[in-house]
């Protein structure tokens, strides 16, 4: 591509200045500041950097662009509108109006050409590093001598806000450890925030954090209109062997309003007047609306037509590849549409009675062992709790630069340090890239802080596995700053988002099983520390439901529901109570949002009218009234102590459950009166 | 103190590391390695530079002290054990037992001598910003001229994990900003986390960046035994006028044991033997456990007297303060002992129906300015959303460095930057410290991002407000990336934290009211972008009680029950249900945990048998089993538009309301049996 620019370049940038302008307008909402001031930096990428063909959005070998900055977006939406996507000029019109392809700020699935989900800040430069992770990891895996099939950029915007957030901290910290030259990012530097200049609360010399982090730093002073420079810096960049880059551009935010410069123009439209001077200023007619010159016309169909060949071209690389290498190719291929490999299921193990009793931690290292060999997609790792975890397989390579000696691109496991925010977003990228199944692994208690990010995998339907052990006061010693109570109840309210929490092994095999099969959600598993006996009656396939009936009997008295380890507890209460005299009936329910989108005949027949329900589980109980009329739970935080001790601290034990199931016998038995399933509602017509 | 180290010191130094290795031992769990490298470091300070009577942990003048690498607390309560602290020998021995006071993290309220809660990685060092900044300001306002009287400064010992946490980064890039020259870090360099050496993950150059966020950066070559080195690091580090100071310690974790310098000696009790090593090399019986030497002792002793001595210094100082400035040391009084002013509460305004509609978040600034006022320990700010989350009082000034002409350190007004994460740590240590009750503010749904330090601010007891603002899908154009949908069900599960949701404008000064009176619990204000009329039956009085009839019928067919925004379309919805002849009463719930603590038969007062209960509210229904029979909410998440279009396409409106109420009152009087009020509990023992 040329890299000189001429006055229809310049043009190209004013219109897209007075575009975002009116966009905002229109709306009467949103941001022109940083697409007014970023227009050029964004112009000289679509038209001479960014390779794309906007015809094929999905096109594996694209480079990735990702604006972290999401506020910005009607920037993005004017370039895809401009680049040919199908985003067109009544799209734009409809900027966040209900149902429009072009919301508030970006989202994956919604809108041709966005990458990932955007606009909570330091989440897009973080997808990024993840993005950046995904290709070199399947450039090393699927490249060739001469055949260079993945080898994009990812590109990404971010402003003082994404700099400030610790996500972002975590994720470029570890970019520049990986060395990922593939990443490219663009700091807006214009010195505002919300809150006004950024001398308020951002005095940090960011250019030398980066180099801190092992960037490398360019600096381009007149973002404003030097293009030439701008495209240096690209070229640049590019230069980068073993090291991502941040270009440092200087720009003036709201540049060509009145009030540019000024924090009143970052996140409010324009005045009338303002716009009208400022499209005579930029020669521009003041009385049209979203005029698209014909210089920008032409300068973008060729930006455009030039992706298009480079798609053709590497279709050809492709075929190529395909005749010198077709097992290669044909894995390429499967794992670009994401289809998973004949019989990979097999591998899930299944359990019995006579297995021994394990953590399910323990349980899910065997599954990921099992699963790595016929898996090559899943990737993941720990944040610095690997030993904890048990989440490396022992043939794992670790995803190093080769430079370290301690593994390379081709390896699978992930070292991400003590980041579990950065992680998440990571895998959220990695997602997003394609032809990859990430999981990211910490104690539970500790996913909470990956929680922008973890709500993100959701939102953005993203395939994104968490490995979530020391599930509960089950830790014992760490004690209750480590004992998640709250967590379990924060995760199932999460729309799109399965949160397991498997009782014994057929149990951990079927979250696994689930979590593999649903392209679209993202997976918690709970683990346990504690060792945890088989189930008689669990399978792969009941518990694949998401709740089953562990123990049946005709006329109970009471049904316990129950996940995880106090499963086995409940178990055990069944004895006492029917030495009481007490008929009590057993669920286990390992999954919410899984059981709760089973007909519902099933699920009535788990959870019956008839009896009242106890459930039981080492949580707060809240959330819980769906599913039981009564709940026995943790009433505030864990303690510190062997693991045994601190269930008994509160009478979690067999005894102490048998002993509330009784007093919940008595109460419906004196009541009297008959008791209808919890499930029951009128608004979801879940009726007997 | 005196500044020199003799072999009495070395003794001490060793006895620490064997005590270290017992009290890990003894327990079977803990962590040996961080107590054992640290023991020259944490000898140096406690007995040369912390200023702390033992026999009152509570001086308000003592330097604070903060473990954030807080698995290491083994090391913490040695010290604190040998500098007279209430913490025996026999504690050390119950190490991480139920029930002791020396738990497997350190947690404050729990150990005599803990200032914050810690282990969560990231979060101590954040804490001492706070307190750091506390000081600052506390000694701004009281101090006078030749009475410093509070001059302490704070300590923190910090690890490779803390670096990696983003929370960290955000609190240590605005201490620098902050110029907080009263805080000094001690990083333990020491080259191992979990997952092994820190090569695999964390290769960034610390020293520059700290030089970067402008600290004051030092080293020492020799921590594990060059104790002059150290000393005359800390003689330096308090030589700082305008920056935090951070010394990069290299040690070696584990120093004395076999397996020294390794992972493994991290996180798991040392081997039997290894101990029987250590102690012969270091000159102790290798037969006998938990031995204190005669110097060790000495040493310690004469620190405590001098701690002693400094407060009875203080307590002299003060007096002659009192004398000369009587009205400042009442205040200060007051202010130390967490007493309110007299009638303070009487600013917060009453609302009637003829007062306008305006948004919850615009009642809030009325609240917090009449508040300010009267409230002088109230101080507060947002991360960077100021001009949306409304908290910033006409007069205030912000807390900045003078040199910046921006501010004072006697401000009160925050700028915490885009830092969610850090900006809530920063005011768990603000509350940690005393004297003050901290805020801070930010949209609802990023209030996540701070998860981590929030369940910290509810486990601590500690009184931190939150206004979190745009607390719905009536936040409107932003769209689905920033509405919160699970965040309501995650607060409200947490123990001891008070999530309010305001209905109108009494609500909202109840919602302040019950927040200022409670000292050891934290609360978060969800509040409105969009207007909300004044409900004619409220009260403060009725919503301090966290839940309320609005509008009270005879022989009602249904209850609704909601929060904040929907009451008021619950109100309208009663209308068109009477005109279809349909008695429905309206409970508001502004907060779950206020209402949960009420007397039962005031809760079935307000949620009685008799008919079905309909909850109304624009989040995930997930919760709301307690009080409610069914549930209308958002199955999944918001949308991007004009709010009343947002609530219009998932038919929350007023006739939405009423045709789901109506179709609840069908099934409920098909069906034909009586109906039990939700609240009832067979194990709560709220019956009727």
């Amino acid at each position: 591509m040329a890299a000189t620019f001429d006055q229809k370049d310049i043009t190209a940038v004013s219109n897209i200045r007075t575009l975002a302008a009116d966009v905002v307008a229109k709306a009467n909402s949103g941001h022109p500041g940083a697409p007014m001031g970023m227009a050029p930096v964004a112009h000289a990428l679509f038209t001479r950097h960014l390779r794309f063909n906007s015809k094929n959005p999905k096109w594996i070998n694209r480079d990735r662009f990702v604006l972290s900055n999401g506020h910005a977006c009607a920037l993005q939406y004017i370039l895809l509108h401009l680049a040919g996507y199908e985003v067109s000029l009544e799209d734009l019109k409809q900027f966040r109006q209900i149902d429009s392809i072009t919301p508030g700020h970006p989202e994956n699935g919604v809108t041709p050409g966005i990458e990932v989900t955007t606009g909570p800040l330091g989440q897009g430069v973080s997808n990024a590093v993840g993005l950046a992770i995904a290709q070199a990891h399947m450039g090393a895996v699927f490249n060739k001598e001469n055949f260079n099939l993945i080898d994009n950029y990812t590109y990404t915007f971010l402003g003082d806000g994404c700099l400030q957030e610790g996500v972002a901290s975590e994720a470029c910290s570890l970019a520049g450890h990986l060395k990922l030259a593939n990443l490219i990012a663009v700091y807006d530097d214009n010195k505002i925030t919300i809150d006004g200049d950024t001398a308020v609360s951002f005095t940090e010399n960011v250019e030398a954090r980066f180099k801190s982090y092992g960037w490398n730093v360019l600096h381009v002073e007149k973002g404003d209109d030097d293009l030439a420079a701008i495209e240096a810096a690209f070229v640049e960049a590019k230069k980068s062997k073993d090291a991502p880059t941040i270009i440092n551009l200087k720009t003036t935010i709201g540049f060509g309003s009145l009030r540019a410069g000024g924090h009143d123009v970052h996140g409010a439209p324009l005045k009338k007047d303002d716009i009208i001077q400022l499209k005579k200023k930029f020669g521009f007619n003041p009385e049209e609306n979203f005029e698209v010159s014909k210089d920008t016309l032409e300068v973008y169909h060729k930006a455009a037509e030039a992706g298009a060949k480079a798609e053709e071209e590497w279709k050809a690389l492709f075929k190529s590849y395909s005749e010198k290498y077709p097992k290669e190719a044909a894995e390429l291929e499967r794992r670009i549409e994401g289809r998973l490999p004949e019989g990979w299921e097999k591998a899930l193990p299944t359990y019995t009675t006579s297995d021994a009793a394990v953590g399910s931690r323990k349980l899910s290292e065997t599954t990921i062992s099992k699963l790595a060999e016929v898996l090559p997609e899943l990737v993941g790792g720990s944040a610095d709790l690997t030993g904890s975890n048990l989440t490396r397989w022992k043939e794992a390579e670790d995803f190093q630069h080769p430079s370290t000696g301690l593994g390379s691109y081709a390896g699978r496991y992930f070292r991400f340090g003590v980041r579990e925010h950065g992680m998440t977003a990571i895998c959220n990228g990695i997602a997003a890239y394609g032809g990859l199944i990430p999981f990211g692994a910490t104690f539970l208690n500790f996913v909470s802080y990956a929680a922008g990010a973890v709500r993100l995998s959701a939102l953005s339907h993203l395939q994104v596995l968490t490995v979530a052990t020391h599930d509960s006061i089950g830790l014992g010693e760490d004690g209750p700053t480590h004992q998640p109570v709250e967590t379990a109840a924060w995760l199932r309210a999460i729309p799109n988002l399965a949160f397991w929490r498997p009782a014994d092994g057929n149990e951990c095999s079927a979250a696994y099983l689930v979590s593999i099969l649903s392209k679209h959600t993202p997976s918690v598993f709970a683990l346990s520390r504690q060792n945890l006996p088989q189930l008689a009656n669990s399978s792969i396939e009941k518990a694949a439901k998401g709740g089953y009936v562990v123990e049946e009997v005709e006329n109970a008295d009471v049904t316990l529901v129950s996940t995880g380890s106090e499963v086995t507890l409940c178990h055990q209460a069944l004895d006492e109570l029917k030495a009481k005299g007490i008929k009590a009936r057993l669920v286990s329910l390992p999954c919410f949002e899984v059981f709760n989108s089973q007909p519902n005949d099933y699920k009535l027949s788990v959870l019956p009218s008839g009896a009242p329900v106890l459930s039981v589980e080492a949580y707060a109980t809240f959330g819980w009234g769906t599913y039981s009329h009564d709940h026995f739970g943790l009433k505030a935080w864990g303690a510190s102590g062997p693991y045994d001790k601190v269930y008994a601290k509160f009478d979690l034990t067999p005894a102490g459950i048998a002993k509330r199931a009784e007093k919940v016998v008595d109460f419906y038995k004196k009541r009297g009166q008959p008791v209808f399933s919890p499930l029951i509602s009128a608004l979801d017509d879940i009726t007997e």
